[in-house]
């Protein structure tokens, strides 16, 4: 069953309608001060609510150390509004959890995981700023995370745009970070199949990074999201990477690797995705590449999955249907016979007629097993009748 | 902790020597006789010993319905003083059960799986046809089987040599099939390495082949062994070979497949090495390769260990020590360092200094922990005063 995690909370109270702009500037306001997002601030915002808390940030009172600590540096900087304003001159939104398209299920992950490891980070956002037409519960809808090296080799785009592209075909969103290397070929083989593909940034959704995904990144807002939690104008920043990671593991319900180093981010994503319950699997590699050697790795730990086939991918994230899981096999004409009577066949040589007596020696069958496996081989079309004896039949 | 498996069975009666003239002769004859062995013959033997066994197949008398139908054809070929001397002339001999270098701990693996799983022809050797001057028990003492397909390909045959080659520097013994491709490649980057490698062939001892591999075979035979169950003069057939693979894997404590297509015979001998016990591994290879597609559809086997570098197979098999298993991981300065030092790294930019309010307000943390981060960054080396701010350390 695939998870559909974005589908609406039905135990929520119902949700007539978009947020009231207080909250979204509240909510906007928080997304800036607090990085990374930590568990104690979202303890306080659903404790009082967003505009509460954004107050008592601001003025510094009502705060656990712990909160007060996080929030210190940036509480001063309100620039909420301005933030509001550049992003949708962008075509961008800030979707927040009191709007009717926030990804309730998938994010519902974060519970109490972010008590257990916080050193994974595992807060939830306080905000989603999306660039895009597609509403997030749609485009996320059904998801597999496609992540590597950027410094992919020419196998790994490879594989990346296949499977993605298989993936589309499947009805499946391709989740990535638009980063070079793999990330790139993974959006590229979903838009390239017509299928839907979020990319979830580690800076604003105003900042095209890397530059040379500018076209990258407007096509795939045309046709899909570009997600990140961070406000407009924040540039990239490693830990911001890694914070980002978790999204982009919570955003599907199975991570793919296709190629990463031994210290590839990836396999933090991949650790993301374990915490969070989620699928993980890695797409093999030759052994005597130095891109497959972290997937290699992760292939001990007996949590992952090792996919050989994009068919693979979407049995394990889900049981789904549109492909064919049928290992291929080449038929053979011999195939399914008992080991008897293919012993009876393999005794006969290929251009030559024995008597049955000559094939139960040759076997080393019994007589009246040779009699008997003739027979299965006649009806089959292995062999023929010549003379007083038995022959191959051509081809 | 790795098995002994060709130990003396300290459980069995002393045995004080070779076994007697008549006892070699009687298993010579039962070696051609039965084909393939079947576990009631090997059980009428246990029973009545096999000089008595020989006479009862001989006349066809005293033997169960199974046992008579399965040697009622070549009962009266009785070539054993003949195939014992031409095994002599090739330097060879048959070992049987009552020699002191006989397999005992190793085969024991057989005892109740035919009877479990017949279509496996799981039963144990009523002696084995050797050419080479090792003993038996000193050569598979510590051994992996190295097995996959005969159309292998560049990158299989060099991942079959060079992890042969580690395997022989680990004195570990390499077993395969002596067949082209994957079992070639293994032999050879075991006995280049100056290891000791086992060939178990599916003809008799006497019959090189492939005829590629007359001279491999020789010498195999000169710095291991060569090794069947079937007397001299024994043609290969398709039978054969999978009757064979079972006691390729039950000469080696663990069985790694190299490269296998859809529907290799690498597949049954993992299937044998399963039922018999032992650790079965894959050597990953590129998904768009249809000869690493028997190994990528075997790990999906939780059985299955899936294995990226030589050290993995020392380690699966046994406790070593010969190899470092650490994972080779290029280190940085930054390694080990909280995640808030690392963003207060990260604020820095590269070419400028910054005051320590200003980093604060960048990376988002609280001024007291910048102070902190600061000290361990100049201590580590990473950033240096510079005027009334600091700046990262050149390099």
């Amino acid at each position: 069953m695939i998870l559909d995690l974005f589908a609406a909370d039905s135990n929520a109270d119902p949700v007539p309608g978009p947020a009231a702009d207080e909250v979204r500037l509240a909510r906007a306001y928080l997304t800036r001060v607090a990085e990374p997002t930590v568990p104690a601030l979202t303890a306080l915002v659903s404790e009082v609510g967003p505009v509460e808390a954004a107050r008592r940030v601001r003025a510094g009172e009502g705060l656990t150390e712990h909160v007060d600590s996080a929030t210190r540096a940036r509480r001063h900087t309100d620039r909420a509004e301005a933030d509001l304003e550049i992003a949708a001159a962008r075509g961008g939104r800030l979707v927040v959890p009191e709007d009717p398209d926030w990804p309730h299920v998938a994010l519902r992950a974060f519970d109490g995981v972010g008590a257990r490891d916080s050193r994974l980070g595992l807060a939830p956002p306080l905000g989603l700023w999306v660039r895009g037409t597609a509403a997030l519960a749609d485009a996320a809808h059904r998801a597999v995370a496609v992540v590597g090296s950027r410094a992919a080799t020419d196998y790994g785009r490879y594989v990346a745009g296949d499977w993605s592209a298989g993936l589309a075909d499947a009805g499946v969103t391709v989740v990535s970070g638009a980063a070079l290397g793999v990330d790139g070929a993974a959006h590229r083989g979903a838009l390239a199949a017509g299928g839907t593909t979020t990319a979830v940034l580690a800076c604003g959704i105003d900042r095209p990074y890397p530059a040379a995904h500018t076209r990258l990144l407007d096509h795939i807002a045309a046709h899909g999201l570009v997600v990140s939690e961070y406000p407009p104008g924040t540039v990239p920043a490693r830990h911001r990477f890694l914070v980002r990671n978790r999204l982009i593991a919570a955003f599907a319900t199975g991570t793919l690797v296709v190629e990463a180093g031994a210290r590839s981010g990836a396999r933090r994503t991949a650790q993301c995705a374990l915490a969070l319950g989620r699928t993980v699997m890695v797409v093999p590699g030759p052994v005597t590449s130095a891109l497959s050697v972290g997937c290699h790795a992760m292939a001990r730990d007996p949590e992952i999955l090792v996919v050989g086939r994009v068919v693979d991918v979407v049995e394990a994230v889900g049981d789904v249907g549109e492909l064919a899981a049928d290992e291929p096999r080449p038929s053979r004409a011999t195939d399914g016979l008992d080991p008897e009577v293919l012993r009876v066949h393999e005794a006969m040589p290929l251009h030559a007629a024995r008597s049955p007596g000559r094939l139960a020696h040759d076997a080393g069958v019994d007589p009246r097993g040779v009699d008997a496996a003739l027979t299965v081989l006649e009806r089959v079309g292995l062999v023929e009748r010549a003379g007083r004896g038995w022959s191959r039949r051509p081809g």
